[in-house]
């Protein structure tokens, strides 16, 4: 494949209990092997909790609204045209603690099997299990 | 470094005859060995001629305005929340034909030396010399 026109209308939208993640590009749709790309929504009081891609480095920019973002403890409030880059491997976490949805545009890189990523969830680990308590 | 919060008020934009190019990610910055990414402005009647990366995959999104993208020799007006995947060492332009200012969040990958990203400019060849006057 030379490449490919992926219109918004027509984006594969998984539909989950939190949001929505739009495939924009992934091994199985793109052939992609470097740039693995999803829109997410997240809706207010939702998040993705603390986890970590053992081999992909990430970029979260935001779209619309507003997340609290943590990169290993530390955190703040990212609003439309905020990001954040994360090496691989390293802990992080998205919150909706607005009143509106967020949207984000997500890259992993590089891509890992046909659906592009892979993610270890340590959410009941200390200290991630704790942080937000705190 | 472990990651990077990149705030969208102290983004580095280099300014340029045809926009600005305000950098989220690249090796200089970020330490990114994969994901360069640009939030590029293209104003009206301005565009990025033919041109390809000869070892780098890019996904150009819109985030706002309007352009015309070139896929080798298909063309497509791709509005906000569009985009299109390109394969590495695939001929691609992108122009703003429209009367606002453009906004494009543009990934390439995996880096390429300190600025991220390496381009050969094809435009004053055949066929691309000739296919927006056809």
């Amino acid at each position: 494949m030379n490449g490919k026109f992926v219109l918004g209308a027509e984006i594969t939208r998984d539909r989950l209990d939190w949001g929505e993640m739009g495939w924009i590009s992934r091994p199985a749709d793109t052939q992609a092997k470097s740039i693995c790309e999803i829109e997410v929504t997240l809706e207010p009081g939702f998040g993705h909790n603390f986890h970590k891609h053992p081999n992909q480095e990430e970029v979260i920019y935001v779209l619309a609204g507003e997340i609290e973002q943590w990169l290993e403890t530390e955190k703040r409030t990212l609003k439309p045209g905020d990001s954040v880059f994360i090496s691989p491997d390293v802990v992080h976490a998205s919150f909706n603690v607005g009143t509106q949805t967020a949207r984000l545009l997500v890259v992993l890189s590089p891509c890992v099997g046909d659906g592009g990523y892979e993610l270890v969830d340590v959410s009941a680990e200390a200290p991630w299990n704790g942080l937000r308590q705190a």
